[in-house]
């Protein structure tokens, strides 16, 4: 697809500074795109690239736009900007329309849709218009797919979940098993609580490769709209993750815990059950957050790495911690005691 | 289903307060449930919803029942007595019998079982009477899937893997894969070590979306009656897990270590390999056990979140905890002298 | 199979020390062995179990050699020797050539492949000499297998990865799924940056199960040749990982991180995005990279567990270290004063 700058700007707006019907195929790095492509400027610390860049165009901020050698289309939001021109230029290759033979198909698909090899779909589900489901997926009984969304080869939907409009879920997702509910004999031994409330999923949430979200117990897990979660991440029932809300890899959102809106939180990071986080949180990457947070802002506790024989010299006191604050008290005491001596 | 206030007595023990002739069909919380509908109360911090639930009746302990405003079922176990009434009244719905006709099965499978569209089962492996294998599942050969087991959609088992009476497998989950074993070259280059161990599950296990259980190297990987693993779980070659021992999501056991019985290990935490933790031990989420715990107990490695600026502050000191013990001593060393000379 | 242990050396190299016509069927560990089988001795801290095996032979190191009771193959590597007879003796049962007629395969496959029941391939991928496709995989199109690669139950190829020679890749691994890229709308919503990078994976690369690795946003992932990689492990967009690196499972790796040839990394830990790691790296389990490691070594970051009351006790001090820092600076102050005094 190769397409003129003008056209671009005349699509997603921008100031133009250069010949406008020059023609781009394809979006790189500035310091790999060829004369046919477009690139983008979005992090200062590239900027010393623009001088010897050989693309086409450059999409950047106005404090950039003197900088540059080529073509450039001036925005304030150059990432956002570059963003919507490379959904344009690379459109993801979307299989044809239809219900493949070797599909099992027990609902109506609506002949917008694509429904690849192996996929088993169970009854009494509606499928919306435009869906793609994707080879070896499966989808249970009395399941929603809103129209446009995609589910990628080999992704598991239980029985009566509901997922909206234009979502993306990847390989390996599961949406909807068994929350972890159990309660415990005397013997020690657990007794299952069935998990009859379902899952609940709003338009435009992304969801990666091998995450998994689980039904709730009673009552559902919820996913807001536009909510994005990266791979392996792990959702327990009845959590509530709020609107525009990111999650990176391999998370940990324990039963009931009620996300907000807008948060983002960091690869690795664990939130604790039966809490809340507030709207506009960031939580750093690898960070337990074992309370709620009412306030916005940004939350931390992970610990300094070091190089091994460092780290055995200073996390031995890690366990005298409380013995070391003890001695600084028993200081102060004696020293006291000897300045009103002399 | 509709069952009567004296059914549930009668099946399932209890004082009941109130009218037996009662009907509920189904089950919710406090604050949710309707005229048609049983409650429970199993946790003193919810006593306060008891007067205003709209509940048929209530499922709780002889010190709340005086202020039950409905009729009651009054047992030391609330909470147990739910999950057994829930299980009850919450029957997960049942695919019919048979081999769907898309599944490719090389082994016998009785009448009883279900094996659902396009499902692989290899030859010489012996499903029980019962089971429940949901679409997509692939079975290696040799396998042994004791009755009334439940494979979600989607569950892989290698070759060889035994699985034990009324398992619950959800989607994802991958049991028998390789174990992570290699020898090194001197160049850095690594050796694979076969693994030709299995993995035996005993009875009543349930075992999560995601959540991988590698074969042993030599012996086999095992997991005992009744444990019940969460989802996205990491179980490395040769572990054995204790019967009724209970780990939440995200959980990593390395290889060889030998877990005890009627442990509970919380999200996230990770044990290392080739080492023993005893039976009735709990761990904290996110906790890394690094060592054998030989005692009965709760233990604990986390550290505390905090606000990002404060974390800066104070983090920046671990790196100097061992400065900050000699700086310690020698205060302490020169305040000595000068008690003594004053 | 049964060998003679003078077959044995002769393909293997090593002396050997007793009676070369014994013959072995199977390798057991020393104090399991049987009179059919080799046993091996590669850590010191087993040597006690030489005196009282029932093994046919033991391959063990010039050290052990004399308190060896049965034949022996001295090395001066009995591990790496242990892991070549072992595959040997012990070769993965392979499925038989062909394909399966409940398979989709768009593009051709060569008589010496294998593809399983219920497979799916796109179209224009190219499969390899020997390679093993086992049930439900799906592979989409555009892809590369390279020969004598084995795709264990259930493994995601998305379009255009490619994938060297003798790979294992374990079931539920996805390969290529989209990077985790968005810009931020003033709303907080997200706009997708479409992941129109590929996978590229290196010769004699392992996989394991439930393992992700996404594809690059404009560039590729890299994995270079002969990397292991564990189950549960996250491998973000962009990132590269050099030859011979082995990672243990639930390893989490963000976007554009590089890390060096021959690192090993501990389970459960992670490595922030865009930051570079050296060669010959060594990395301990559950420790957080935050910065950029330039020189060999052994590297940590994590915390030691205690007994839950002690914890309390110490880890309440993490929240004010920064207060105990000024304690002891305000301490020696005082002192000073008084020494001068004195």
């Amino acid at each position: 697809m190769s397409v003129r700058l003008e056209e671009i700007v005349s699509r997603f707006g921008g100031d133009l500074a250069g010949n406008g019907s020059l023609t781009v195929a394809g979006i790189a790095p500035l310091d790999e795109a060829g004369p046919d492509q477009i690139s983008f400027l979005a992090n200062a610390k590239y900027r010393a690239k623009l001088a010897t860049t050989r693309a086409a165009a450059v999409i950047l901020g106005p404090e950039a736009a003197a900088d540059c050698p080529v073509a450039a289309i001036v925005t304030p939001q150059p990432y956002l900007y570059f963003a919507r021109v490379a959904q344009w230029l690379h459109p993801e290759p979307r299989p044809s329309t239809g219900v493949h033979s070797s599909a099992v198909v027990e609902s109506p698909v609506p002949a917008s849709a694509s429904v690849g090899a192996n996929v088993h779909v169970g009854p009494g589900s509606i499928i919306g218009e435009g869906v793609v489901i994707e080879a070896n997926c499966s989808i249970g009984a009395g399941c929603e797919i809103g129209a446009d969304s995609w589910l990628h080869a080999g992704v598991t939907v239980y029985r009566g979940c509901r997922i909206g409009r234009r979502a993306i879920i990847h390989s390996g997702a599961v949406i909807g098993a068994d929350g972890f509910g159990f309660a415990r004999e005397q013997d020690g031994s657990w007794v299952k609580i069935p998990q009859s409330g379902g899952v609940i999923i709003g338009d435009d949430v992304e969801i990666g490769a091998n995450t998994s979200i689980d039904r709730g117990a009673l009552d559902d897990t919820v996913i807001e709209d536009g909510v994005k979660l990266d791979n392996q991440i792990q959702v327990a029932h009845n959590v509530r993750i709020g609107a525009h809300t990111a999650m990176a890899g391999c998370v940990g959102i324990a039963g009931s815990a009620r996300i907000g809106k807008r948060c983002t939180v960091g690869g690795a990071a664990a939130i604790l059950g039966h809490l809340t986080v507030a709207d506009d949180v960031s939580i750093s990457s690898c960070t337990l957050v074992t309370k709620s947070i009412t306030q916005p802002g940004t939350y931390t506790g992970t610990i300094p790495f070091m190089e091994h024989a460092e780290w055995l010299k200073n996390f031995a006191r890690l366990r005298h911690l409380d013995a070391m604050a003890d001695k600084i008290r028993a200081l102060e005491k004696r020293l006291a005691e000897l300045e009103k001596k002399s």
